[in-house]
């Protein structure tokens, strides 16, 4: 199968499509998954449930570490963590354009099982719609996510308090500049992977550790937007040191040529955490013992001042305040 | 707004998304959706809960007695009824194209609230992602639904039993013909409603009135594949009288004058059910009472036999074998 196409027939609920789902969808996903109901039943225990959806639209398919499969999972898997949840369960829905290649769907249905299982989530019901040539851009997917939120876990974007250091778990931008790479856009060599990972591993290790008041994954809009985000729903101005936030090199001299601030450029494996000063060494120490925060650091803190205001002081002293991005420099990014 | 087009930058995750989001889209689909969490955190009372999803790329996008999001919602919902769950919530997300007029979107939001609110459904959490021009066919949307199964209530597909009664809630074939006339198919005028329905309370009156052991709602590949895959499921042979089967005059001579069959035209508001003997009578009854199942019938019966064979007794007499589409006659018919 893996040497043909998608027609139209395989999104028409008949035998094509059953034999889509049988001969590799259902295969590349794992045994629980099966046609057979119109919707997976699930036993959750009682309590506060989180659940969520994105789209994915990202541009080429497959880039420098990551593909529209991983991001599908990672994306939803860390929105989810987000909000303090253990994520649990993924939905799957694909518009495939007619003429895919089967090649192309294996891999991407291979990425998916193997980062929902990193993950520790499973996928437990989808959809597959072909549409014309020419009516989508190779494939899209939307994954919905299911996660159970622990009891006394209260982890929310206005949860920031007066003090709370702002830790990120990493560089910045990594993920925009790879897909950029990726287009062809540049006319030199770089040698850099996106960040695409699943968050809810780091999480469960920070909430171990202590008391966090809120996260937000820098994706599209980048750090920029989180800090703003963060900064408007917790009513609190935060003060940020430029010169602490991790840019790799590649990804600064990539900006600087382009024009780019990576600042704004989105992140798949990164989040903003506000943590209360009492807990800022035992989580950043949590932080740092997993191999997805190791190079965790203090960027800023939460003070009390103007609702929306996130100022950036430099490293020669002079400040800036961040404004909110208008929309994505890099569209297509996820 | 509503004068304006969906530009790039409104998938940006920044100020022109956040414009979007706060004067259209969570106007349109209540107060309780805001765009500051990444995930919505919910209640739900212990026990088993169903998830599913569904993509929509119906063309048009508003055709005779619906639109992409009366559909959107109806068919995650209805997926959701089918394994007997009481649909609770709801997840959207959008993929628009450039050029997207906001008027259109508008409509298609205002529609998403009102099936929602008739059906009783919460949208929760959303996302909205833009492609360029000619990358979507104006827009896609997926919707997964969240719902809770009450205790005692088991229906699968494979719960068929020797006996049962197999029931329909009306005329088939009525979305595909409908859809299919808004493309300007034919050259000919007919007045013909999409059966588009969120079939929740009718399920729900089913199920307070008596025993139901299987649901399926004939979608893609029409009441021919619901046939089919239940009676795989079940591993039973079914028996059904064709000449029961209701189908419109309009729709009947429409597919006869195109040569399609009204058993393969997909359904958007039906139901087939397999019910016990006993529970026949109480039902069907519970069925006419309510205004989506007053035409309510029994088209035939599950039979000891051979699993995956439905044999259609005509009204001569003569008898054929009910074949799987292999794919769908009207494709983008949801």
């Amino acid at each position: 199968m893996a040497d043909g196409f998608v027609t139209i027939a395989h999104g028409g609920g008949g035998t094509r499509m059953q034999d889509l789902l049988r001969d590799m969808i259902f295969p590349a996903l794992g045994g629980s998954l099966t046609a057979a109901e119109d919707a997976a039943c699930l036993d959750i225990p009682a309590g506060r449930v989180a659940m969520t959806t994105d789209s994915f639209v990202v541009k080429p398919l497959f880039f420098s570490g990551g593909d529209i499969g991983k991001l599908a999972v990672c994306g939803t898997v860390n929105d989810l963590a987000m909000v303090g949840a253990k994520p649990l369960y993924l939905t799957l829905g694909f518009i495939l354009e007619e003429g895919l290649s089967f090649d192309v769907l294996e891999k991407v249905l291979a990425s998916i099982a193997t980062t929902a299982a990193s993950a520790g989530v499973r996928v437990v019901a989808g959809d597959t719609k072909v549409v014309e040539r020419g009516k989508a851009d190779g494939l899209y997917v939307n994954t919905a996510g299911l996660g159970v939120i622990p009891d006394g876990i209260e982890v929310t974007i206005a949860g920031a308090a007066p003090g709370d250091a702002l830790i990120i778990n990493g560089h910045i931008g990594d993920h925009g500049i790879a897909v950029l790479k990726d287009r062809g856009a540049f006319a030199f060599e770089a040698a850099l992977d996106s960040d695409c990972a699943p968050l809810n591993g780091l999480v469960a290790d920070m909430l171990d550790a202590g008391t966090v008041h809120s996260l937000r994954d820098p994706t599209r809009g980048g750090l920029a937007a989180a800090l703003k985000e963060m900064s408007d729903a917790s009513g609190l101005e935060f003060e940020v040191d430029e010169s602490t936030i991790p840019v790799r090199e590649e990804v600064s001299a990539i900006c600087e040529v382009l024009g780019l601030d990576p600042l704004y450029v989105a992140n798949e494996g990164k989040l903003l955490a506000a943590v209360p000063a009492p807990h800022e060494k035992r989580v950043l120490e949590a932080m740092r013992a997993n191999p997805l925060g190791s190079e965790s650091r203090v960027i800023g803190h939460a003070v009390e001042g103007r609702r929306g205001r996130v100022s950036l002081t430099g490293s020669l002293g002079s400040s800036r305040l961040l404004r909110m991005p208008s929309g994505e420099q890099l569209p297509r990014i996820c």
